[in-house]
């Protein structure tokens, strides 16, 4: 009695016998190899290539002859001749068993392969999307047993796919005939199962094998840009990145203001909803354009936003979320159709999922920085701050995570900002003010030059120098600290006081001048004592919230900051920690994540378990509300000074040694009084 | 030790002891006794009435004394004195036990109450709607616990009514925190749950108690006519039925005219489709109108009809059900929202349900007659045909039920008859050939009176005798073969022949008079060979078709008949049996279902469990095709014969002896050749 040959498969290292003539494809599946294959084993999609290994593979205790695999066959041949195989290659599902062998299945033929994120921190997705491809044969009709072609369809995908119940909208039930029959009954359907439901939908069908792919898109739907990612569903590859400005813009700059609005005129919510599902059509379409692919292949969409913006684009009104207890419509997930969103560019079939919320100002934006950045799967306890016009804080370990929002306002976007501006070119985003003689020197968005660099001037070019966008601010505030020029209730000295005519007086109080080009009809940028108290406001209210997460944990002190949003990676850690922005830490101990809720909503798209992973979460985070906690009041006043009037920065001093001037010459005052007006304010 | 009170309920004779004090309604629940309640007890809804029984009860073995029941509380009086109790009647949730009592709970009062359809048969439905009215108290909102309205809703609708899991769409999600906010965080939800599937959905939500009740449509979708009745889900009455032409008939009379005009013309189906859907939505704004209703509380909509019906009402294109192997786009059960069927007059969330289709010719109408006159239930074997310009056949008894379709043609709805018209004021409906005189007499729709009685001519006023109709032709022809004026063949004999002058010559055949009136300009309405031949080719079809089911189960009789459809209710038996419409039995075995197709879809409206059983029963129902079974043909032929070539009759000879005249001439010749031609004819 011979023994039937042995096959491993690398990278798992599975192994089985499997009888002589064997499909490689069979012998995968039924060690439970992660080897792909759309087409069921036919030679035709191709997906299921595998390399074989020859020689002697100590390891593995086996050696493997050059005739291990079965000679190529017609269908395989044929496949080599119209589209061709990489040298080595072979279709699994084709290439038969003949002898002890080595199988390594290539990382794109596995369904389950690793994406490797691009940003810092390099986690990895593992694909499993919701939506994916089958190809099947459906029987022909026969009139001795008239089901519908729908019921065949679904005997076909139960025989061949085991898939156990398949459910279609009318729009496919409509197509579903022609297609079968141009097909000759063979064809391929885009299946979307949600992880919280066994039923299998019929996203699209096509007649034959469909070559075309299928795309995703995750959108961070943001108050100010909806910026989207189309992602290719089968590599996991982001194959175009695109922004567009929300149109709601016009109804109001900041959320309050457009719950305000609609609060205001009858048939406001569905004016703003109106505008922001159409920009969500035009993203879409010129996405797909940039991507030259035809926007029915979109057939999913996961969105990610804050509580306001989640209720316009659903169409709720979010009048709730601008008064006490922030009661949100509904706070889990939401899978839906595209219709249903008036979303028509994209596959008219298209399911869509939107993260959970946390709570009624912590919203799926947050869930999904959270996904991202996994603090309940921390060792460490980690502060990650998604710094906004309502920045999310989030505070955790593996013990637990508490979130919270809190009302900084739009001044680090440079809103409220005597010279601010949005971060756009002849924006200054640096600054450094020379300890010594008080002059500064800056960068401006368009130019890495700073200028005092030789052809800055031709650098920015036509721009100019136009104003300071929040970067920019936040470094500039925290160098005139640094410098001396501001002490530490954030009052700036005088010309006299701090010897540096750079000190403008200003009615009672006094700017500093960072550039003047008034002589060319350009502007002055100055910062003036209302730029410090506007960003005072905003740090001692982000400050305040992540010290109300610590108190609720019990800790004077975080291990890490993760400062996330595009805003985040332009902040300068100490300038940060400088200005108090953030707890006192190491500086290597903060760092930027980046757009960590677009990647969160990638992963969302990508991976069905996450879905599942990121709501059982958000039940398990706890909640602080900032607006009803007596201590928040205290925790802000105290944050007001710079960096902070009790707490202690020891990890900042190890860096850096701040002045102590006192310009309080009894009048401007300290700017702790006015927090309490202030700090109830959404936005 | 004291024993606590006994409790019996009656009808059901369910009893148990309980705790004094113990709220009747309470006491119902835990022994299983149906007893309604949508308030969940709060007195408000008093859907929980029930009648205490006094004084000895030796059936029971109980004595009931006068304060068995604790006295009227205040919830009870205010209930009393603002909406008023029936005599005897007291709330089931307000009163309680005191001592043994006897409480008869009245069919109101009942949720599962039963409804005598009005039908000759006399069948019960009983009610157990998928959509029901469910009050609940919400928790309010909570800053430490910021879970979303909608979450809190689903955990009020577990906790008081133990419901597992909601959902809803966008549109009641938007509208939910209005409600919630009106209604003091009580509210009033409609909830629907389909039978195949675990989820309520939330189909409307009302602020406080909703005491409007919720409607539902039954609509039986035909060729020509569609009609509808509106059903109060609560007691399943009905409370209006309206009908209105359906507008595809511009488009083609009969179904196989409308398949060949969406074949012939592009988008032609799509033209059908939204015809057909706006004439249901003003019929359902007619009848809400009738009943004086709004449409808004019709949550629920049942469908049956023919399978190019079926496909053109959801939007499909029906081209394969015109043409072999007659494949349907999907046989199962159809269960959608109304928005996807553009129906925007009724609630946009209600829910529709179209039953399934037995087969390409067999459509979900043929269904519904299986769920109304259930022949698989029967212990006899029946033979169900629901006559229609596409006959539906369905033989069976307990061991099993066959089905199929046999294209009768339009000729029994009076179409291509010389002297045919629908059946209207004006219209024979009833003829009588006196077998001596040879001398007609009739009846017209619109009065009940034979022309031969005083006061026809008045009675029938103004319309004044316009053709013949379905139910008119059949008597006639059946008429004529009684009288002898027409032999076996279906051969109309010449005036000498037959010793009468109301038999004209008319080419090389001859026609009966039945009435001339166009001397006062009227018509002259005659009997043709022509219409013979028309009426032999519709009923061999209809006979052949019964046959095959007949050869099928290997039986030669059946021991009853049922005529099922409008038609059915008006076609004599006798002259159906002579005429060979059906075959042989006793007349007392033959008999009308009426409208059975509607009444089938009253029960899929108004009790959830139907629509299990009758998706079981359409799977197990064995399907014949006529146009592939070359027996159809032979049978064809030989029912060409009035009442047959081959087949006896003797429960119609005992009734009748028919006359055996033989008229062929050698001319006009037999009338079997050219049913090859037509039998594959469909519509």
């Amino acid at each position: 009695m011979s023994t039937d040959p042995l096959v491993v498969f690398t990278p798992s290292g599975k192994r089985g016998r499997f009888p002589v003539g064997t499909p490689v494809l069979t012998a995968a599946r039924q060690l439970g190899v992660d080897l792909d294959s759309v087409c069921g084993g036919r030679g035709i999609c191709s997906k299921c290539q595998i390399t074989p290994s020859y020689g002697e593979f100590s390891k593995h205790g086996v050696t493997v002859a050059p005739d291990a695999l079965s000679e190529w066959n017609s269908v395989e041949q044929r496949y080599q001749d119209k589209r061709g195989l990489k040298e080595g290659r072979r279709l699994g599902c084709q290439a038969t068993v003949q002898r002890d062998v080595v199988i390594d299945v290539p990382a794109e033929s596995q369904v389950h392969r690793q994406v490797v994120r691009k940003a810092a921190s390099a986690r990895v997705i593992e694909m499993d999307p919701a939506t994916r491809l089958y190809f099947v044969e459906v029987y022909e009709p026969d009139m001795h047993e008239p089901t519908g072609d729908f019921e065949r369809l679904a005997r076909a995908l139960k025989r061949e796919w085991d898939i156990p119940k398949i459910t279609a909208d009318l729009t496919l039930m409509s197509k579903l005939q022609p297609v079968l029959r141009k097909g000759k009954w063979q064809v391929t359907v885009a299946l979307n199962k949600a992880h919280d439901d066994d039923v299998h939908r019929v996203v699209e069908i096509w007649p034959g094998l469909h070559e075309g792919g299928l795309y995703g898109l995750a959108i961070d739907l943001g108050s100010t840009t909806v910026a989207a990612h189309l992602t290719d569903l089968d590599t996991g590859a982001v194959i175009a990145s695109s922004g567009i400005m929300n149109p709601q813009i016009r109804f109001g700059e900041d959320l309050m203001s457009r719950v305000s609005y609609a609060m205001m005129n009858p048939g406001g919510d569905r004016e703003m909803t109106r505008a922001v599902r159409e920009a969500i059509n035009t993203l879409a379409e010129e996405i797909a354009k940039e991507a030259e692919i035809s926007p029915e292949l979109i057939v999913e969409t996961v969105f990610v936003c804050n509580p306001v913006m989640h209720h316009l684009l659903l169409g709720i009104d979010p009048v709730e979320l601008g008064q006490a207890p922030f009661a949100l419509a509904t706070s889990e997930s939401v899978t839906l159709g595209a219709r249903e969103l008036d979303l028509d560019i994209i596959n008219p079939r298209a399911r869509i999922y939107v993260l959970p919320c946390i709570a009624g100002h912590v919203g799926a934006d947050a869930a999904a920085v959270a996904l991202s950045e996994q603090p309940g799967k921390s060792d460490d306890l980690v502060l990650i701050i998604d710094v906004g016009t309502n920045a999310e804080i989030l505070l955790g370990d593996k013990e637990g995570v508490l979130a919270c929002s809190s009302p900084t306002g739009p001044a680090f976007e440079g809103a409220q900002i005597s010279s601010g501006q949005r971060a756009a070119p002849g924006a200054i985003e640096a600054i450094r003010i020379d300890p010594e003689t008080k002059e500064p020197r800056f960068r401006v968005i368009g130019s890495d030059l700073w200028s005092d660099e030789e052809g800055f001037d031709e650098a920015i070019g036509a721009s100019g120098i136009t104003g300071i966008c929040g970067s920019g601010i936040i470094e500039a505030v925290a160098e005139l600290r640094m410098a001396g020029l501001m002490d530490e209730n954030g009052l700036l000295g005088s010309a006299e006081a701090t010897g540096t005519p750079r000190m403008v007086p200003e009615g009672r109080t006094h700017s500093y001048l960072v550039h003047d080009s008034t002589d060319e009809g350009g502007p002055r940028i100055t910062v003036t004592q209302g730029d410090i108290r506007a960003i005072q406001l905003a740090k001692s209210a982000l400050y305040a919230g992540a010290r109300l997460l610590m108190d609720e944990r019990g800790v004077d002190k975080v291990d890490r900051v993760v400062l996330a949003g595009a805003f985040g990676a332009h902040i300068s850690n100490l300038h940060a920690m400088v200005l108090g922005m953030i707890p006192d830490a190491h500086l290597s101990k903060v760092t930027s994540a980046g757009n960590a809720a677009g990647t969160g909503a990638r992963i969302a798209l990508c991976n069905i378990a996450a879905r599942a992973e990121i709501e059982q979460m958000v039940r398990r985070i706890h909640k602080v509300e900032t607006a009803i906690e007596p201590k928040f009041q205290e925790h802000f006043v105290a944050a007001n000074a710079i960096p902070h009037k009790t707490d202690r920065f020891p990890e900042l001093a190890l860096v850096t040694t701040l002045p102590s001037p006192n310009f309080n010459a009894g009048s401007g005052g300290g700017s702790g009084e006015d927090g309490g007006r202030r700090r109830r304010r959404r936005g």
